[in-house]
């Protein structure tokens, strides 16, 4: 908009206002004569007929880019609820918060996301560094470590922030390009399996802090994993390429993951076989009794380890007494490359694709009665466009699941790869053994929130609002306002000079505010003023005034603060126990 | 990273782990002759020598892009107190919390910040929709209403967040590229002033809590500098230019701004005196009584009208008694484009640049006697180049201030500029009138940080740290830790299995935890555990520990939560009157 434009939209204004306070004709004339000259010298700058005054311009999509939304009131009154219990259990458990830059250099983020990378944003290239949006908080906690000195950290620390994937968005299951993922770290040498508990403690404490219903925890270990897949003859080269086909198997049956691996992926139909054989495997403390009792596994060194490590987990877990929510489950094998250690994810109902049930994924190789075999949940892809420019497809949103509402494992390595490649790979990199979740904050609330409208949750905090039955009152209402504000009472009041009472009581209404204030001239005079008490209730599942005959109570307007805080109304909003 | 260099990674962790837990030498063998093949087979893919085995990679630069930071866990600590404070206020004023997303379709911001779009972040172009990041919350907020339905609503909205200036970073004064601003709006149609007057009283109540010393609300209106601009003869083109000078005085003197205007920008040296004769002016209420007894001013519609609402604001903001905060100075200008009312700056003892007196600015005009000259505080460009990429220069951190630490003012036109662009100009737009103020977070954070660390406060909040005298006591240290964070108590512990009392009291005394939590094996048979506090002092600058022969209190295991919870020291942290 060039300054001229402005320029004419303000003289507009004022044009207006004069108009509307019927000032001296004078006036409006030269602001009239002067948004002529304005608009005369507007046309010529852009070669328009001066009767359009800039008029003729292309029309503007007003949207949020592909993949992203905007919160408003409501649902972010939701949201910070969310973020709130996450950031307490993580202090509880005695993290540090970290932050980072939204953005980092792209060497940084190079390599570390194997077929991933292509979803990478990057930022257009204007005269400087080549930079990207970040796509997780580990790569750049890891650079963190890297430039903070790895070998003497040991260190709890958690990051809440937005991260970027240029990937299909379903909005409606919380999965988008710019989402919120909140991370819990623990770095440092410490004795094997103990911050690997811990971390499994604090999902756990989460979860169930934040009611999303039944949840369960997905456990396996990497080196249990590469075991399997050399046991079974996998070529080394194809280890992670295999491991990524397998870890589809709680969204496609394996009749569909067995295909990936021979048609797409080249593997013996044989070793597939026997693949499958071990990654149908899921449960508790017993199905490491079968792994134990496998020779061939047990020969393996790699499996040999996990499978040792992981009797040590469950010993740990017990102690932190969630073993009931683990699944030891072989096929979860995580995407992102820098695993070392452990994996793990954390599912609810709302995690598979609806009609989806990964108990039936092996149904056509199991020896157990066939059930109904169910629909095959491949996203249907459909030619969608949304605004003219995308050349993307959109998926079928009824076809997918929110997917795992929290997920992690430990990688041991990758402080060591940047420590290494900043010395050039000459000497030996400092290493910095890690662990870590992220909790996917969209998924939680696309779960979180159709429960909170059902229960009619408040937007907004606001306690008292604050009103006059007679002639304005603005300074009486304003210093009023600010005393409650000064004692901690969130308070609010209608902007007008001498507004109307109904009005006064629809704006408080349209706040929820539990507390109406009413202040008259003459009851003020005699030191008093009415308080009257609101509440709300749903009635067949909408939110609505309950209607009372109650006059209100007259209180001395000295004790207002100290009666409004003595009230159970508020003491339950003010600790939290009412939302 | 190829796939094949994480294997190689990963086998090479677990050769260590082999040879250090002194596991079979075949097992060795077999892992090493792996390792072998995969470093042949990566050596086959690149080209290079196996015996580098992929290590002669390029160096990596280890640190985040220019002009942003990575903030640690003893400043993020201070930065969460920040915006704790911030968002209490923005609640108990009403406030419903807004997130957009942290960048938008290009042609939402085009055309919005005047000289300065070519600050602008772009995103690269990868096939889909032009995106660049967010320059600051208000033109985000105003497409959110837009889209929302400009014309129902009422609202006061805040937003904390990110956003994004290609400009020369002054870090040590909190100025960089990527910075947080907390946004807090009013949007209505309301009588006039009332909203203007209660966002000032909000920018002063977070000030007074948020410490950052003395500080000042600058003030001024759009429509009385129009009109300035226009009774001295500034030509209607060239009036947001003479603006953008003006509002250089508070760290340029009068001389060098005059030279600007009339060598830079072509005015007529003569109508430039007679800006300056107008612009020196600053004070209260009296101020106002000058202008009105200017017949030339008040001929002019667009300053009548501004200081009639001026002395309005001012009524009001004596009702919520921030008068002594203000200071209506006529050379406020701000630089944006879209102000169409009052605008205003909170300003600190920090903000001007070291050396300069804004009071000085004009002391080669003045009749009062003159005090030497302030050195001209115009930043000196240094040819510093961070990272051999960057073609811009440095400033001279010593020579900048840390500017205004709030600011904002009336956007009557802005939401409507967006319903027009969206319409295509053809009908009426839907206008919304707004008024907000953005809280620069990191300049905050540049001028409270220095104190904080004066203070010694705590860069955590864990309160307890479990451990054992005895042997190890794994189980029991982590039930223990259970019970307490469960009860809300912020605890944690060493993870190792048997560790030595000396490092798990280093570790607690690491984390400044007050409460140590001693273990012992036959105290746990009698049902009782040792407490002992920990206290740190400040002594020559330098935080310690309080050296104490205190043995600790024995406290029964029941009743540990309570005890603890009925201490001073833990009802002082927990309420958050300690830091």
């Amino acid at each position: 908009m060039d300054l001229i434009q402005v320029e004419i939209a303000q003289q507009t204004t004022l044009f207006n206002d004069l108009r509307k306070q019927q000032a001296d004709a004078s006036a409006v004339d030269e602001v009239k004569k002067k948004l002529g000259e304005l608009k005369r010298a507007l046309a010529a700058l852009t070669g328009e007929s001066s009767k359009d005054g800039g008029k003729k311009k292309e029309r503007i999509l007003l949207k949020t880019p592909k993949g992203t939304r905007d919160y408003g009131p409501s649902e972010m009154h939701c949201r910070e609820h969310i973020e709130r219990i996450v950031k307490d259990v993580f202090t509880t458990y005695g993290g540090s918060c970290l932050d980072t830059p939204v953005f980092e250099r792209k060497e940084i983020l190079a390599g570390k996301y194997g077929e991933d990378a292509k979803l990478i944003f990057d930022l257009k290239d204007q005269g400087g560094e080549e930079l990207a949006l970040r796509y997780d908080h580990t790569v750049p906690l890891a650079r963190y470590f890297a430039m903070n000195g790895a070998l003497n950290t040991q260190a709890k620390l958690w990051q809440v922030g937005k991260v970027y994937r240029r990937d299909n968005p379903v909005m409606s299951k919380g999965r988008m390009r710019e989402f919120t993922q909140a991370d819990f770290d623990i770095a440092g040498i410490f004795d094997t399996m103990i911050p690997d508990a811990e971390i499994i403690s604090l999902v756990c404490t989460i979860m169930t802090k934040l009611e999303v219903g039944d949840f369960t925890i997905k456990l396996n270990h990497r080196k249990i994993l590469d075991g399997i897949f050399e046991v079974c003859g996998v070529p080394q080269e194809k280890i992670r390429t295999i491991s990524s086909a397998v870890d589809k198997l709680d969204k496609m049956p394996w009749a569909d993951v067995k295909k990936e691996m021979t048609e797409e992926k080249g593997l013996d139909s044989a070793v597939a076989d026997r693949i499958g054989e071990y990654v149908k495997h899921k449960g508790g403390p017993p199905l490491l009794d079968l792994l134990q009792a496998d020779a061939a596994l047990m020969a393996n060194p790699s499996a040999k380890a996990g499978i040792e490590e992981m009797g040590l987990l469950f010993k740990y877990l017990e102690a932190y007494s969630v073993v009931d929510k683990i699944s030891f489950d072989m096929s979860l094998a995580r995407g992102l490359d820098y695993y070392t250690g452990i994996i793990y994810e954390a599912i609810t109902e709302a995690s598979a694709p609806p009609g989806f049930n990964a108990a039936n994924a092996f149904a056509s190789t199991s020896d157990a009665p066939q059930p109904t075999p169910a629909p095959t949940p491949t996203p249907k892809k459909k030619a969608k466009k949304t605004d003219g420019q995308e050349d993307e497809e959109e998926v079928d949103e009824s076809k997918v699941g929110v997917g795992s509402v929290a997920a992690g494992g430990r990688y041991d390595n990758l402080v060591g790869m940047f420590t290494a490649a900043a010395a050039g790979g000459g000497k030996k990199a400092a290493q910095l053994p890690c662990i870590g979740v992220s909790i996917g904050m969209d998924r939680i609330f696309a779960i979180v929130w159709p429960r909170w409208v059902e229960r009619g949750m408040r937007s907004k905090d606001t306690m008292a609002y604050v009103m006059a039955a007679g002639d304005g009152l603005l300074t009486e209402r304003v210093r009023l306002v600010q005393e409650l504000r000064a004692a901690g009472i969130k308070t609010d009041f209608l902007f007008k000079n001498k507004p109307k009472l109904p009005a006064q009581f629809a704006a408080g209404e349209k706040d929820e505010a539990p507390f109406a204030v009413i202040l008259g001239g003459d009851e003020l005079k005699e030191g008093l003023v009415t308080v009257k008490e609101q509440r709300w209730e749903i009635v067949d599942g909408e939110k609505r005034k309950v209607q009372s005959a109650d006059q209100g109570t007259k209180v001395k307007r000295s004790e207002l603060i100290s009666w409004i805080k003595s009230t159970p109304t508020y003491q339950g909003w003010a600790t939290g126990k009412l939302l």
